[in-house]
């Protein structure tokens, strides 16, 4: 019996991408980028103003001037007519280019504008916003060349990488996408995912329920948090307890790109699964790890090279599973860096209840954050549903923990 | 101006349900249940095997009996054919239902199987896994009556209420329906979206653009936002800096549900958007909020009662009001509880920048969980969404944070 920690070392050990594809920018929200994406321009692309207000020439001020005439009013997306000379001045807005012929950006409620014309209020230094002015380089006055200008080129000079590793297309990825213009994006192809549930007491969830049967819950719980996770379940089955049907079934299964069974790994009489999996020349990696729940947990790789994920067949453990071994091995063939787990204060102690590394259920909350444990009643509870938001671990070689105690807290896909 | 509690507080009074529909269960995840699910039978459904092993009657180890005849092998799913009398066992497996004639099943594991005939070793009670086995009830042995069993109705009754508010359609939410046998459900009707962006300068992300425009990125941030906080934009459109036009466009989008404006909404010459709304008879709730950024965001219900939001255009501002007022507005339509700010220790120091509440983004990592600042140069920098995982807040009435002080934490939609 293997360690958790081993366990995923093992798994994404096999880790590899499923390919690429290039997707339209409407398509692309929640994939994998799977290219370098240099800017194609400078960014900001032009001097932006990023106040509205009055574009001078800071020599001006310089001189003595506080008086300028207004030539023209530059809004965003125009292009300036003529260039401004001394005593001159543009008005301008938020997200305009700045024309060259100025330098310098006063906010319009630091000047009175009247018939055309602004004057320049000597206001102290300290009068004005801290926030884009951190200090005057002349101590006679508070302006200073290119206050309130955003300039081009200061976020990102043209052909500069942006992105250079695989990435989330999150929202403001998104947008930072559209604003270099990238809009078909090269990305991770998403494998195509059999989940297999098995079992003879489990009937589908519409199905009539008798006295000493179950219903198909697995089936939901893994097709949710397989989305979830950025992948797919493109088909499902289910099969009794029958080494024959099993196979049949996993052989039906041979054109995806990894297969997660459900149900019958343990070591009970109608446990078929991993026996099936290695009859047809799996290579087990691991069976069994030394964790609870999720323990019975096989894994190993077909003869043609794809995954395979056996699951127990209790909820709890499957989504324990689901978050420990299968979500890190889906990020890393996307070839995205491991989602580590945070560091989080308990908001109560918990007893050890086994000698195995334990995962319970938490609801993280509060300032300072805090981990409460939602207590159940064995892993087949399915109060932990309604609710937990994270997955907790209580360490093998660990006590009871006090209430404080840090311990790590992993996400639930 | 206000602040930013304060326009949360104004918005969130706002809110209503946009109506229930019913979906399959194969729709539903993601989804906001409306509706009370009670428990249609006991859970477990039967008194449940939670271990391989055998099933005994405790009566007969009472008596000194450590032999026993297997009369049966009990599957998951398995009807017994025979009640057990003094003597005999089941062979039985975890999932099976333990039939009444029994009420104790031994571990696999802490018996000795051969020839159809079991014994149980007299293991000193230390021996025995705790966990499974909290105290024995009489001293000279290890067992005890319905060790290793599940009870019916212990995890819930029949008729009991499992779900009794609003709820968003987890995986682990998603098992617990499908085992209920829940398979059409009553959830929040999803709001129609109508987005526009604003703004002379603004060109569609696939177009030409001249030194003095930039593309339409919002579109896309808020478009995939929206849709992570549950809620798909279905109609989008684009308008320049004219009131004729803005309003054209905002009249077309008059069977929307929610309107979210982009750009156009601060104190420019070419800042339409709060006039444009407020001459078609919108009630303002609010126009700026003391944050940065994000100050200029102007909020309003049209004639019809429908909430706008208008947003200012720059991209960090967009996200900061989408996290801020939008994702709340949306969880409390659907009659969710606030996603409070998780209170986490900040990684690094972080100056002051202005007297206003202040949004920054940062990385969540690590043991003990810390903040770390991700660097912008300004908030039109588009770096931002290649770093941070969620959105930190600066209050106005605190200076610079310390290392290690307690900020909250806004997770990113």
């Amino acid at each position: 019996m293997i360690d958790f920690r081993k366990a995923q070392e093992l798994v994404l050990q096999r880790a590899k991408s499923f390919g690429t594809e290039t997707v339209p920018l409407g398509q692309a929200a929640g994939r994998v980028l799977a290219e370098t994406v240099r800017a194609d321009r400078d960014y900001p692309p032009f001097d932006r103003a990023s106040m509205d207000g009055f574009a001078i020439r800071y020599g001006d001020v310089e001189k003595g001037m506080r008086r300028f005439v207004i030539v023209e009013t530059l809004l965003a997306g125009y292009v300036p007519q003529q260039a401004i000379a001394e005593g001159e001045c543009y008005k301008i807005m938020t997200g305009a280019a700045v024309p060259g012929s100025a330098d310098t950006v006063i906010r319009r409620e630091n000047a009175e504008e009247k018939n055309g014309v602004i004057e320049l209020p000597e206001l102290p230094v300290e009068a004005l916003p801290a926030a884009t002015f951190p200090a005057p380089v002349d101590p006679r006055f508070p302006w200073r060349p290119f206050q309130n200008i955003a300039r081009k080129g200061e976020d990102l000079r043209s052909g500069e990488v942006v992105i250079d590793r695989a990435c989330v297309c999150t929202p403001p990825v998104m947008g930072l996408l559209a604003t270099l213009g990238h809009i078909n994006l090269k990305v991770e192809r998403l494998p195509s995912i059999g989940l297999l549930t098995t079992g003879d007491e489990v009937v589908p969830a519409g199905d009539a329920v008798s006295p000493v049967q179950i219903r198909n819950s697995n089936r939901w719980l893994l097709e949710s948090a397989l989305k979830n996770a950025g992948a797919p379940v493109v088909a499902w089955d289910h099969a009794p307890d029958d080494p024959a049907l099993i196979r049949q079934r996993i052989e039906a299964f041979a054109d995806k790109d990894i297969l997660i069974c459900c149900g019958g790994v343990s070591a009970g009489d109608a446990d078929y699964v991993p026996g099936v999996l290695e009859a047809m020349g799996a290579e087990r990696l691991f069976h069994k790890v030394a964790m609870r729940p999720g323990k019975p947990v096989w894994c190993g790789v077909s003869k043609e090279g794809k995954i395979i994920f056996a699951l127990p067949g209790n909820p709890f453990s499957c989504l324990v599973n689901m978050t420990l071994l299968i979500a890190p091995f889906l990020r890393a063939c996307y070839g995205l860096p491991p989602a580590e787990p945070l560091g989080l204060a308990m908001g109560a102690p918990r007893k050890k209840r086994s000698p195995l590394d334990e995962f319970f259920p938490v609801f993280v909350s509060g300032s300072p954050a805090r981990l409460t444990p939602v207590t159940l009643n064995g892993s087949g509870d399915i109060r932990l549903g309604r609710q937990a938001n994270a997955l907790a671990l209580h360490p093998a070689n660990e006590d009871d923990l006090a209430e404080g105690a840090m311990v790590a807290c992993y996400s639930f896909v």
